[in-house]
């Protein structure tokens, strides 16, 4: 726990997404630094949400099980916080292509009807927003740094854009205190394995978990992969900092490997396991990105932010987790 | 009407927001041509839909008052269709600031209902929609270019966006013949000139019909003005040309004129008429995009379109026809 968390003890923060992959692990360490933690979560059983994710805490938190889209309940839960996390999506580019209109609800409506709560009941309370390297699209240039076109090339990618300009806009226009992370591949404890709507990295640790050879699609493709503890770090910076208020940061990693170089540093770090080349499947082309890695430059200049932790720690102790818990998230 | 139009002849097309300003000249050009006309329009009193608007085509072309949002009764409008021409949308960017969930809910949400209904019910239909310059935000540079950066300043542009990012993506991934149109301020016969929803040239007509002295808030601000036939032009040569499927195309007008020059330009054409010079409303600064001019070189060479209607004539013609119809416009 870093000594500048101090400024959460006593201070009550919402976490939407809160029983997910990143969202848990940040309830966690904001309740370790002494705040009250309210965490709402969806639980639908395709996105990330897990009761096992807030194990051991029962009693020290308030979990509401609802659904971001339903506005009424969504005002309740703002009123009163000093924080919002704002972590809850729908993650998956697939998903968003065959069911376009719940990534829409979820992903971009949903956003601006809790920044309307927040205006209307809440107008001082900080927000930070979980954004996507996926607004970007393919990058024409790499690393990608936060200037660099927005043309998403999947459902997803549209609605997240929506979501994030929204919170930029009402920082801009209506003086709100709300900043954006333009997450790249995390990874860590808590991550969802049971298939690949949030990654699919989850896939692969649960393959070698179980033992199973995984499968690449491709391999070539390079990606940066941000180690879940740090990007919990950059939300928290993000929240304490004013001068990050309206202000757009990617986040990044350890440096870029191709997905043949991570498969390989998990098999070396689960001390076994195997992996099959395949071509990437012709109907999911149409809306890959091809090589994606960020300059993470700007957060690091404005709020002190960087990775601390490597890509080989970082798949070491994700399949430690597993190992161990692995039957709770199937 | 322009000889190439004759491929319409005998072919349907649906029109949204065929009662409004632009929908309806489009649905009386396309009935000209010979085409089986179907508008829908919600009439909902603070957009441009006017019965007026389509005066005496009772019985030659079909109306169903209807939402857009209804995606059920879109559905079953799309089907069978040649061609869509998608205009209907909430246009006034203050409104969009105050109440962005029903803007949300037409311009961004509908749309991708509407795709999705003509993916589902009519693949092969082609699709023009009606986008606005409002997604460039404030312009870097000018004229502005398609590929200028889309950095939007209130919920409008953001909506706006996205319902044109979900045309393009729809063309590229499903195969849709759809293609967008970035109009800038257009004026002609059956604009809204009740209030300034929908351009605040309206505002000015109405005030010099009646006689009264019209607001010009700052004055320096250079804009272009496309002539309605010529918009009406250029949403046929994009359904018509193949080539256009899945492309974005800026629209333009005559040389760019400040708002000064355009309140003198109407005070001439009127033969008489005053205006009073304001300063700029604090509390609409914050969504002002300053200068705007587009460079419409690429519709020119890809597909031949050019305004053809000085500003002069344009707007002799406008106030021509308010003269005469003005007391139905209120």
């Amino acid at each position: 726990m870093r000594s500048w968390t101090r400024i959460f003890r006593g201070k009550s923060a919402l976490v939407t997404g809160g029983l997910g992959f990143i969202g848990s692990n940040l309830a966690r360490t904001l309740l370790g630094a002494g705040a009250k933690v309210t965490v709402v979560d969806s639980l639908q059983p395709e996105y990330g949400g897990r009761r096992r994710n807030l194990a051991g805490l029962s009693g020290r938190l308030a979990v509401h099980i609802a659904d971001i889209r339903d506005g009424r309940r969504m005002a309740g839960l703002v009123k009163g916080k000093d924080y919002v996390f704002n972590l809850a999506g729908q993650t998956s580019h697939w998903d968003s292509m065959e069911d376009p209109m719940t990534d829409l609800d979820i992903n971009c409506r949903a956003q601006l009807s809790l920044l309307e709560a927040c205006r209307r009941h809440n107008p001082e309370v900080r927000i930070v927003f979980a954004s996507t390297r996926q607004i970007y699209g393919k990058p024409e240039r790499l690393p990608v740094r936060e200037g660099h076109p927005l043309r998403p090339v999947d459902v997803n990618g549209i609605n997240k854009l929506a979501g994030e300009s929204f919170h930029l806009l009402y920082a801009r226009v209506h003086g709100m205190r709300a900043s954006a992370l333009r997450l790249t591949n995390t990874i860590g404890p808590r991550m969802r394995v049971k298939d690949g709507r949030q990654t699919f990295v989850g896939v692969w640790i649960r393959c070698l978990v179980e033992g199973r050879p995984f499968e690449v699609w491709g391999g070539d493709q390079r990606r940066d992969f941000t180690y879940v503890d740090d990007a919990v770090e950059a939300f928290l910076l993000a929240a304490s900092r004013p001068e990050a208020d309206g202000q757009v940061f990617n986040l990044g990693g350890p440096p870029p490997v191709s997905l043949i170089e991570l498969a390989e540093v998990l098999v070396e770090a689960n001390h076994g396991g195997s992996f099959v080349i395949k071509a990437y499947p012709a109907d999911r082309k149409k809306i890959d990105i091809g090589d994606y890695y960020a300059d993470f430059s700007l957060i690091s200049s404005r709020l002190g932010w960087r990775p601390r932790t490597d890509l080989r720690t970082a798949v070491s102790r994700t399949l430690a987790y597993y190992r161990r818990e692995l039957p709770h998230y199937l």
